[in-house]
C-alpha cells in the first residue's frame, strides 16, 4: 500500500469534484469531499476489483452509491482510474452527457440508479444475494450511504433482512459527515449511536475517521475478513473535507463553488498531477457457467368447467415455466400463501428468497438482482406495492427486468375490508414509462401472460384475484403482451363492453341476460391494460355506438380512463364503471353490486345507453 | 388492582374473539388471543383513562392497533367495556357492520384505520405530539404493534422520530408471538433482539411474558412512570394463547374455527361470565382552551411583472395563513430550504416539526395530527411522495384532513436528473376517492389555493414548480377548489389549449406566437386537476374543435387522461402532450422542448390539429 500515492490520488478527486461542479454551476461538491477518502482508498487501495475492460465480468466486485448526490465523487473515480476521461467528466449535469445530476444508466458503470435516498443498500443485497447463493461468484457488494438517508426506513429494511441472510459480502460505507440539505441530522456526529444501531441489526460495525487515510484502509482489510454478517464502515467525516471555509459549514448543500470561490479552494488544495491515475485490482475469474436451460415446457392443463384463482394459477405457472427461465428468482413479502408464490417455493427453494413484510426491499432487491441478469417476480397484496412506489418509480430509470404480481385486487376480496384492497395499482403501474400492464381473468391467461411476462425485458405488472373463475380459453390460445380477446361478438352489437379480471365475469354475465332479451353487447377481454389493444378498441368504437369500462379500481389511471384516452378522437363515448364509494367488508358480490361493477349493474349500464 | 377478576375479564376477551369470528366465518382469531392480557390489562387494571361518554374529550389516552388484523380483540375490548353490544360484536365484518375485518372509521372508537401493517405507530406519534407539544394535554398513546410488522422500515422510522423528539408519552407494546402469516418471523420468540433494536433507537425497553397478567401489570406501571423518551414493552406471548390446539402453532394465521373446533376450544376455555364488564378509567380534564383566531389576514401582494416559484408563494402563503389557521401544523422531509416550508418554521417554530427524510413517517403522523382535529401541511419533492402511498392510501380511509405539497413538480426542474423529478404524482393523489389536486401557475394562485386547501377538509395535494413563473393574476382573484381561468378567450378560437403549471406558461407563449399569425387558441388554466370544472371544459369542447392539454407529467392517471374521460362524450379529440421520454439532467428549457411540451411544440400541434 502506497500512502503516498493514495493521498495524491484523493487529492485529485477533490480537485475534480470542485473544478467539475463549478463547471456545471450546480451540483453537490461538498457531500462528495467528506467521502474522497473513503472512495479513493475503496478503488485505488486494492479492495475493490474491477475489471474496466469488462465491465459486464460476473466476478467483478460492485459500487453503488446510494447517496447519488455524491455523484461529482463518483464520476471523479472513474476518471482517476482512467475509465472515462476528463473532459467527459467536464460534461456533467450537462443535456446530453452521460453525467447526470444522479448516477443513472446513461453512465456505463452505474449498477443502479440512484437519487431517492435509501434505496441503494436493497440494491446492493440482491446483488450480494447473487454472489452469495445465485451465482456463487463470491464478488463484494460496496454501498456508500449518507447519514441523512439513514432516516428512510428502507435503510433498516434492507440492513434487518441483509443480517437474516448472513451477507458477509456486503460492506456498506456510512458517510457521517453530519450535515443534512437543510440542517444537521438527527443523530449529528454521534458515530457510536450508529454503532449502537448497526449492531443491534446484528452487523458488524468498524467505526472510523472518515478523512483518514491510515483508518480507512484498516477499515477495510477488516472489513474483508468478516464472517457470517454484513459489515457498516461507520466514518466520521467532515462535509466539505479539504476545503477550510466548506468544512463542516451549514448552508453549502448541493450548491457549486463560484469563480472567486472555486479559485481560493483550489489555492488552498495545492498542486496536483492531473495526469496521475490509479490502479483498480482485477476480478479473480471471469467465466460463470451457464444455467441448462430447457425450452419445452410442459403444457397448461385447465380446461372448461374448472375454476380457479388467478392468484393459484400465478403460482402454479411460476413453477411450470421454470425451466425454460432459471434466471427467474421469486420473492413475496410474507404473503406467499396467499398470492401463491408458495408453490414456488417449495419446488424451487434455492431460487426463493422470503423478503418478509419489508415492500420497500424487496423492491430494491429486484433491482439488484434484475441488474445481475436476473429475472425476479415478486408478489405481495396489490394494495401493499404502494408501500414501495417510489423503489418502483427508480424501476423505470434502472433498465430493470422485474415482474411485479399484486394479488387480491379490487372489492372482490370482500371481508378483510378496504385497507387490504388494490384499488390504485393499474394506475400505479401504468404511470410508468414503457411498463406492462397485465389484468388476467381466468387460469389459462394467468399461466400464459405469466410466461409472457418472463419473456419480456423490462418492468411487468400482473394483477390477479382472490376470487375463483372459471377457464375461459383453451390451453393452447395465445395472449400477446398488447393484445385483447374478444369474446362475444355479432353484427347487432349495440355496446361494448370492456372489462378485465373479476368485472369480465360479470360483463359475460349482463351479456346472457342481456341477449335473452334480444339485446346483443360486444364483449371484450382487455387483459394487456398497457400497452393496449388500440386496433380493436377503435374497431368496437367504430362498430358500436359506445364503450362500457368496468374495472374493480378507482377511476383515475384505470382502465377506463386508459381507453377513454386512446378513443377520444373516436366520436363514441366512453362509460367508465368503477369503484367509486368508500369500500367496506362484505361479501365478494355483494362489494361488487354496492359499488356498481356487478352483471346487473352492467345491464342496467347498457340499457340506460342504448335508451 | 383484583388480579382476579382481570383474569375472568380477559377469558370473556378471548370467548368473544373466538365466538365473533367463528361467526364471521372469518378473520384473526389467534392474532388476537395473543395479546388478550396485553390489551386486557391496559384497559381494566386502570392504565387506560378515557371516558366512554365522551370520546372527543382531548385528554383521553389514544390506543392504536398497528396491527389491525387484531380486530376481533379490539372490537371484543369495546363489548368487555361496554361502550358496544354483544349483538354488535356479533355483526363482525358482514355487510353494514360498522366492525370491519380491520378498523375503520365506521367504528366509533378508532383512532385511525389500520390494516397495511407498520403505520400504527407514526399515527400514535402524531398524537404524542399534540399532546405533548401542541396541546399540552398530556395524554398517553398507546401503540400495538405485531412482530411481523416490525419488517417495515417505517416502524423504525417512528421510532427513530419518537426518541429524537423524547416523546415519554408514547407507548408501544410489542406483541411477539413468533409467527407470520406463512412462517415464523425473521427473529422468532427472541425478544431480546427485539430489546436490543429498541434501545439502539433510544427507547426505554421493558422484556416481559406477555400472557403473564402479573408481568404485564408491572410493566405498565413502569412504563407509565418513564421520563425523556418513549417507551417499548417487548412481550413474548403465543399465537392462539389460551386453546392449545392454536397455541403457537402454524398454519392458523387468518383462519376462524368451524363450529366443531370452535366448541372444543370453548370447552377448553371453561366457564365465562358474558354479563362481566370492566371498569376504564376516567381522564384527568375535560376542557382545552381554544386557539385564538384571527379571522382577517393580510392580503396577498403579488403584482404584475414579478416573478416568484410557486414553491416560494406556497411557503409565503403557510405565514400569511396560519393566524386564520392556528390549527395548522406544518412539516417537511428535511428539504424545507427547496419547499420552503422553512419560512413557516422560521415564524411559527413552535408549529413546525421537522420530519428528516423520513416520507412514510410524516404521512403517518400527519394521519395522527389530523385525528387529533390539526390541519397538517406536509412538504417535500413531489418525487419523494411517492415513498408514502402506502400511507396516502390509507389516508382516504381516515376521515383525514391532511395536505400535501409537492414541489419539484415534472421535468422543468432541470440538471438534478430524473430521479428528483415528480413525474407521477398527479397520478398518484388523483387516484384517492374524493382527493382535491391543485396545481398553481403563479404566485397568486398559489397563495389562495393553500387558503383553500386550509379551508377544505379532507385529502389535498399542490403541486409547485422549482422554476420562477410571471404573476398572472390579480391579487384580488378568487380560487375556488373545482374551478378552472379561461386566460385567452375569442370568438375565433380553433382549438383549446389546457395546461397548468409550468405548461400553461408555454401555452400562454404559444398563443402569442400563433396570434402573430392570425391562429387564435382559447387558454386555460385548470389549477384544479381534481374535481375538475367540467363545465368549462364541456364549452370549451363545443366551442373549439379540438383540445390539446400539456403537462409535465406522465400520461397514465395526469391531466390529459382526465381531460379525456370527462370529455369523452363530446366528440371532440383530446390530444395529450405530456412526457413521454426518458427524462435527462439539463437545462430546465432544453427538458421541456426534448419531451414536447414546451411553447415551439405546442405552436406545431396546433397547427397539425387544424391543418
Amino acid at each position: 500500500m502506497n500512502i503516498n500515492k493514495l493521498e495524491k490520488l484523493i487529492k485529485l478527486l477533490r480537485y475534480y469534484i470542485l473544478v467539475s461542479t463549478s463547471k456545471a454551476g450546480s451540483g453537490h461538491p461538498t457531500s462528495s469531499l467528506s467521502a474522497a477518502e473513503l472512495m479513493g482508498v475503496l478503488m485505488f487501495g486494492g479492495f475493490f476489483r474491477f475489471d474496466f475492460k469488462n465491465k459486464e465480468n460476473p466476478f467483478n466486485d460492485r459500487l453503488i452509491f446510494s447517496k447519488g448526490h455524491a455523484s461529482p465523487l463518483y464520476y471523479s473515480l472513474f476518471t482517476v482510474a482512467n475509465a472515462i476521461t476528463e473532459n467527459e467528466l467536464m460534461t456533467l449535469r450537462k443535456f446530453g452527457s452521460r453525467l447526470e445530476g444522479h448516477p443513472t444508466m446513461e453512465f456505463p458503470f452505474t449498477e443502479v440508479p440512484t437519487g431517492s435516498l435509501g434505496q441503494g443498500l436493497s440494491a446492493g443485497l440482491g446483488m450480494a444475494l447473487v454472489s452469495k447463493f445465485l451465482n456463487k461468484t463470491n464478488f463484494k457488494t460496496f454501498v456508500l450511504l449518507g447519514d441523512s438517508e439513514t432516516a428512510e426506513g428502507s435503510v433498516w429494511e434492507a440492513m434487518q433482512t441483509a443480517s437474516f441472510y448472513k451477507l458477509d459480502n456486503l460492506i456498506a460505507i456510512l458517510d457521517v459527515n453530519r450535515l443534512g440539505q437543510s440542517r444537521q441530522t438527527m443523530l449529528g456526529h454521534d458515530v457510536l449511536n450508529y454503532k449502537k444501531k448497526a449492531e443491534a441489526f446484528d452487523w458488524e460495525a468498524i467505526v472510523i475517521d472518515g478523512n483518514s487515510i491510515k483508518e480507512v484502509v484498516n477499515a477495510y482489510e477488516k472489513a474483508l475478513k468478516v464472517k457470517g454478517k454484513p459489515v457498516m464502515i461507520i466514518a466520521k467525516t467532515l462535509k466539505g473535507k479539504g476545503i477550510s471555509f466548506l468544512e463542516n459549514k451549514e448552508n453549502w448543500h448541493g450548491k457549486a463553488l463560484g469563480e472567486k470561490d472555486l479559485n481560493l479552494a483550489l489555492e488552498e488544495l495545492g498542486k496536483v498531477d492531473v495526469k496521475l491515475r490509479g490502479k483498480v485490482k482485477l476480478p479473480r475469474k471471469v467465466v460463470l457457467k451457464k444455467q441448462p436451460v430447457t425450452s419445452n415446457l410442459k403444457p397448461v392443463t385447465y380446461s372448461f368447467g374448472e375454476t380457479i384463482a388467478t392468484r393459484k394459477a400465478y403460482g402454479n405457472a411460476l413453477v411450470r415455466i421454470f425451466p425454460k427461465y432459471p434466471e427467474m428468482v421469486v420473492m413475496d413479502g410474507e404473503t406467499s400463501n396467499s398470492t401463491y408464490a408458495e408453490f414456488f417455493a417449495k419446488a424451487y427453494p434455492a431460487h426463493y428468497f422470503e423478503m418478509f413484510i419489508a415492500e420497500q426491499n424487496m423492491a430494491g432487491v429486484a433491482f439488484g438482482l434484475s441488474r445481475q441478469g436476473k429475472i425476479p417476480f415478486i408478489s405481495t397484496f396489490a394494495a401493499f406495492f404502494s408501500r414501495a412506489f417510489d423503489q418502483i418509480r427508480m424501476a423505470q430509470y434502472a433498465d430493470t427486468n422485474i415482474k411485479f404480481c399484486g394479488s387480491h385486487a379490487g372489492v372482490s376480496i370482500g371481508e378483510d375490508g378496504a385497507s387490504q384492497m388494490g384499488l390504485e395499482d393499474i394506475g400505479m403501474f401504468r404511470s410508468l414509462l414503457g411498463s406492462v400492464v397485465l389484468y388476467p381473468s381466468d387460469g389459462v391467461s394467468t399461466d400464459k401472460l405469466t410466461e409472457e411476462a418472463a419473456k419480456h425485458k423490462g418492468v411487468v405488472y400482473i394483477r390477479t384475484t382472490r376470487k375463483e373463475t372459471p377457464i375461459l380459453y383453451k390451453a393452447n390460445e395465445k395472449f400477446p403482451i398488447g393484445g385483447s380477446k374478444t369474446l362475444r361478438e355479432s353484427k347487432s352489437d349495440k355496446v361494448t363492453v370492456i372489462g378485465a379480471g373479476i368485472t369480465l365475469h360479470e360483463a359475460l354475465s349482463a351479456y346472457e341476460e342481456l341477449r335473452a332479451k334480444g339485446i346483443f353487447i360486444r364483449v371484450i377481454d382487455l387483459y394487456s391494460i398497457s400497452p393496449l389493444d388500440n386496433k380493436t378498441l377503435k374497431k368496437a368504437a367504430k362498430e358500436t355506438e359506445a364503450i362500457i369500462t368496468v374495472e374493480d379500481h378507482h377511476i383515475a389511471g384505470g382502465l377506463g380512463e386508459a381507453v377513454a384516452a386512446a378513443l377520444s378522437g373516436s366520436g363514441k363515448p366512453v362509460y367508465i364503471m368503477a369503484v367509486t364509494k368508500m369500500p367496506h367488508s362484505g361479501k365478494p358480490d355483494e362489494l361488487l353490486e354496492y359499488e356498481g361493477i356487478s352483471a346487473p349493474a352492467i345491464v342496467k349500464q347498457v340499457k340506460k345507453v342504448i335508451a
